[in-house]
């Protein structure tokens, strides 16, 4: 018998997507190192963290001579740091991938080398531009930041053309330092997500399509898989699939999708695990967090077919009674040891069944004892 | 939005089982605190480690300041160590409870008072004592320490008369520290384990029945829900639960059992999350291990249904190449982070499937790419 030496992987964020990762690294085997500029950040609760920002490039460095593989919990890590380790140590999704998700122009023509049709849009740097582009697109349109946006930030919905000074004066002084894209508001039907996984010899799956819901901007309630998706799924795998082959693409990505008429048009692309993938933490046999180590450390890729039904809440600001779902069958309470703060997302709840009937029960049942019916009724309706 | 302040729960002993407790407090927002004497213990990998022997009672002081309630991976931490902890915190379960099954006389005893039969045993302090021992019980029969002694350590197999000397020789200095105990070879038809849970406020649960083989002392292989326990399982848990409110117990405990002709047999009580419940992790809808910890915490118990039919394999002294594993569909890595060293238990895995058929072409193709064919066999036939 010989000694061993733990694989060790290297986190850049250390929020609950980190934290989840960490989780499901430890009975890999896998050890984890997260680095975060906060020294409370979450996922220092279940694995050691270095504190430091990302142009520490001493502290970078100790970081990377430790880890055998660095990775992501957040997608806004500066490409410099990204690019800057990946000279030192391997660094999976590579800085590319990283860099074409990070832009919103590079992503949305990325997805029309792939054959997914999006929104109109139009890179804009002025607010002579920003006219020019209304004029093209109309309204209602959003002004969004090229870079740096997640979670409904750096967003103005241009609801009449009225609203162009409005949305300049919110976010036109980006306009240099991310630049800016107006894209056209699309009243779409329903908003799906498909998690992929790539492993690093090109093994490539898909879990199946979930359904998601938003509430300001924010992820409220996912249902996976999504129900009536028979011909979405295919042409979704595919476009992941095409997507991932030209990226190059090793690890867990999310392809956020919106069907209108029955078609599918590209949203964004996170180049990491997803808030819409943490159903398949106890609703798949293997789950987004675990494949993601697993792909970025070489290993071979596990199954992604779900056991049965999911949906998840978000807790988004703090915490509900956990008792509810506590005591409720199959129900799985996820609680990020974070501090409440608004916006914030806190945790979240996985409710499991066999069936729709069975799921919409334990759906609205937990719901109704948390007196937050109306976060659970979009799945009850599309349940049905 | 008030801050909040995160439940702690102590663990006496940084094994794979205070491991895989800190793992499964995690998702609750429960951080974990663990005690061992050695600064590798694997569970440090996963939870901050205080490295204190039981009889530093400086550092147990400032390790009970910290936490909220104190548990077990390990129920051989001296008694005056848990009488010690529970005058400043909340021990679950209780010093009594673990005094109880800490000796081999006391646990039979109660068995017994229970209405569980047991093996013919008698108690042995001198030579003397074994032979007279010898003498009522015959052969073959089991020297063993009354106290101190698991997987099979401690224990000494007596095939015929002849083989007293050897006995003694073996364990007879350990008569006066820990007393010894002469018990029945009982040529038993089946091994059986039930893990059941008690919370604070006396709600009980079982899980399924599970079957255990061992080799040398240790579990080789558990199957779960263990096959044809119709009769059995209610007898089992009504035995548990008898068991369990005499002793005022609280969280997760092991009730290992014999059949021999149809009837139960008492052999062994485990006072913590066990080995052969470790297939809750995926094979049921609540894990032993995040039962234990809402029972010492108070918080309501989960469902401990099984979601199909689950096998697992004990990986003793090294891990094999885990690639078969990982491969295959619905099965389970737990690699425990310790370095390799013989009888020692290095990780598991554990292979689910909706069933029998699907369970025994899993199981049967993961033993033979890993040439450990053998170590499959008894479930594969059982299941046959």
């Amino acid at each position: 018998m010989t000694a061993r030496r733990q694989p060790v992987v290297g986190i850049l964020g250390g929020g609950q997507l980190a934290r989840m990762l960490a989780l499901a690294a430890a009975p890999l085997g896998v050890k984890s190192l997260v680095v975060d500029s906060s020294a409370d950040a979450c996922a220092g609760q279940v694995a050691p963290l270095v504190v430091a920002d990302w142009t520490d490039y001493e502290a970078l460095e100790r970081f990377a001579a430790r880890v055998d593989v660095v990775t992501f919990d957040f997608e806004n890590v500066p490409a410099e740091t990204a690019h800057w380790l990946a000279q030192k140590v391997s660094v999976f999704p590579a800085p590319r991938a990283l860099a074409v998700a990070q832009d919103r122009l590079a992503e949305k023509t990325l997805f029309h080398e792939c054959g997914l049709p999006t929104p109109a849009f139009k890179a804009i740097d002025t607010r002579a531009e920003l006219d020019q582009a209304l004029a093209m697109i109309g309204a209602p349109a959003i002004l969004k930041t090229r870079r740096l946006g997640y979670d409904g930030k750096g967003q103005f919905r241009i609801k009449t053309l009225a609203d162009a000074d409005a949305a300049w004066a919110a976010l036109g002084a980006q306009a240099t330092a991310h630049g800016l894209i107006l894209e056209a508001f699309v009243p779409f039907d329903r908003e799906l997500s498909v998690i992929a996984v790539r492993g690093r010899d090109g093994d490539f799956r898909t879990w199946p399509l979930t359904q998601n819901w938003h509430t300001d901007g924010v992820l409220s309630l996912s249902l996976a898989p999504a129900p009536d998706i028979a011909s979405l799924q295919a042409r979704a795998t595919g476009l992941a699939r095409t997507l991932a082959e030209k990226l190059e693409y090793v690890g867990v990505f999310a392809l956020e999708l919106f069907v209108k008429d029955g078609q599918l048009l590209g949203n964004e692309m996170a180049p990491r695990v997803h808030n819409s993938g943490h159903w398949t933490i106890e609703g798949a046999l293997t789950s987004q967090f675990e494949n993601h180590v697993r792909a970025v450390l070489g290993l071979p890729l596990g199954d992604t077919s779900a056991r049965g039904l999911s949906a998840m809440f978000n807790w988004i600001g703090e915490l509900p009674d956990a008792a509810p779902v506590l005591e409720a069958v199959d129900a799985h309470w996820h609680d990020y040891g974070k501090e409440p703060r608004t916006g914030r997302k806190v945790g979240h709840a996985t409710v499991c069944a066999a069936n729709a009937q069975q799921l919409v029960e334990r759906l609205a049942g937990i719901a109704h004892a948390l007196h937050r019916d109306q976060q659970a009724d979009p799945a009850v309706r599309e349940l049905g």
